[in-house]
């Protein structure tokens, strides 16, 4: 029923690696009210880690405390805290990849994604982690994208989407060394990249994406005087996508199409290479950059910047980062909720 | 003697290509006062242009007319018209590439360099021109850099360098196929990009030029992980400048490199690529970015956007590109004359 009110959101918040700037940001978050208005917030975390952010933050949270899952009810305006023993105090040291504050992480993750496979969580915001510090605990993937996945027992297709501001972006390749890029642009891997970035922007609650897809040349190769890929794969691809019912276009000069998705508001950027993408949306906004993990069962989010040792326990690492990904991690997991109930 | 005061420089100003935005900006900078004070203007251009711009800009110059080069004297607080004819009135056609625009470009430029040749400038700066204008009127060379160089008779390396704010830019390679790029990464040519920015940093007045270098790869490689031209040829071609006495810096990772360069206040940024750079550069600031002609007789500068035909005539277009321009070839200029007085 259209006109029938919606359930909010529950949204479990981790403070990340307990010896980066996670604690502190996400004390600094949850600090203010309007967080708590969208969705019910639910943290999980070791009181130690929480007490060792506020002391950093000089700010004190007032959770109510929930005995277990089973239990648990959200009251209006304040979040609630799942206990979970991660770290001990006297472990936490502030700027060190340790191998116990990466534990604490991977414990955390692990609390989260079997909290979110049973329906108890509609979607998490992670502080920033440290991936040296969970292989010098033991991680056994690539990364905590992958660790997530082999948690879910997931088989899909996962994706990682920059976000800054409102534009998102997807990307071809990623981390594979200049000279193959131009190899792996492949028709398929464009029209795919196309697709993920339009199904992830439909989830988050638009009904018509409009996305821009980058050529990968100067000047987008100028009709082909400076490399033909724009003319023999880009090009078709997106034409493709746009038979498919995709509002995709392209390819566009990489130079200036940063400038036409900001002035035409645009939702979304393709780009073929890492540093297209990176470039522009670190000059873009780094401080508030969202990290989303596309593709899971529910919406996990992160900020962009990483656990920041270098200035961790100052107080001076601001908030905005994660407060962008706790607002998209609640703006999917309401998109999901309406979807659901035939809004 | 380091107590005399110094001349001061005198500095062409061309107006463009008359279809274009070129007249109506200049004469918006023009007609701010404080231009005078630094420099000797001298403006290049037929009555038309100059009227036709003043038209658009709603504003009215009121230079001195000179005789000939040989009876100009600059007064104080005034620009000077040095009266050419280039186009008539009824030959102007606003937001249109034509041979008679083309060659009333080709003509100013022709004026500009034969005054240069003999010391009557000590530098010029040019309103935007029309390249596809310029081959209609049968343009003999690739562009209006070689065209330029070929009138000064002159033999030395010239280059062009992209300015926005304080941060210049020069790069390894420029309009090739990205495929391609890895292969044109050599020692020599990282050196000698990063040899003429710290050439043309020092010829604009700065002492001791701080550079960043990218580098290729995405993280500028991981360590060998994404790529190695970063460990086998960008980073020895550093060492090797910093040898030679250069404060170069690299290879840094090419998706924050230009935020450090922004916070630390360095002045050169050298790129491995077209894009790598100029998505960056654009981003921060294509509005007023600037292209200077390095290497040159004399310095020479433009504003990076182009001629606009599709908002020519309208009185939008801003002048803070060309009054960049402007400043920075009046820097160089300044530079060169108390560099030759020993100061």
């Amino acid at each position: 029923m259209a006109t029938q009110s919606l359930r909010r959101p529950r949204i479990g918040v981790l403070l990340g690696d307990p010896s980066g700037i996670g604690p502190e940001i996400v004390v600094k978050m949850l600090a203010r009210p309007q967080n708590y208005e969208q969705a019910d917030v639910v943290i999980l975390t070791d009181r130690s880690m929480q007490e060792a952010g506020e002391a950093v933050a000089k700010l004190r949270l007032t959770p109510r405390i929930a005995e277990s899952w089973e239990t648990l009810h959200a009251a209006p305006g304040q979040a609630t805290l799942m206990p979970l023993a991660l770290i001990p105090a006297s472990e936490i040291v502030i700027g060190e990849a340790r191998a116990a504050s990466g534990h604490a992480s991977m414990k955390s993750i692990e609390a989260a994604v079997a909290a979110a496979k049973v329906g108890r969580l509609d979607g998490f915001v992670f502080g920033p982690l440290n991936k040296h510090a969970m292989h010098l605990a033991g991680l056994g993937h690539e990364d905590e994208m992958r660790f997530m996945k082999a948690l879910f027992g997931h088989t899909d297709t996962i994706s990682e989407f920059n976000i800054t501001g409102a534009l998102w972006t997807s990307r071809v390749t990623s981390h594979i060394p200049l000279k193959d890029v131009s190899s792996h642009i492949t028709f398929e891997g464009v029209c795919e990249a196309i697709r993920i970035l339009d199904a992830a922007l439909r989830d988050s609650g638009l009904a018509r994406p409009r996305i821009a897809v980058a050529g990968l040349n100067p000047h987008a190769g100028d009709g082909g005087a400076i490399g033909r890929e724009e003319i023999e794969v880009i090009g078709p691809a997106v034409q493709a996508m746009r038979r498919a019912g995709i509002d995709a276009i392209g390819p566009l000069s990489p130079d200036t199409m940063f400038l036409t998705a900001k002035r035409d508001g645009l939702n979304g950027v393709v780009s073929m290479y890492h540093d297209q993408g990176q470039i522009a949306m670190k000059l873009l906004g780094f401080g508030n950059g969202v990290t989303l993990h596309g593709g899971q069962p529910v919406p996990i989010t992160t900020c962009a910047s990483g656990s920041a040792f270098d200035i961790a326990g100052k107080g001076i690492a601001n908030a905005e980062g994660i407060q962008a990904a706790f607002d998209v991690c609640v703006g999917i997991a309401q998109a999901r909720i309406a979807k659901r109930a035939g809004h």
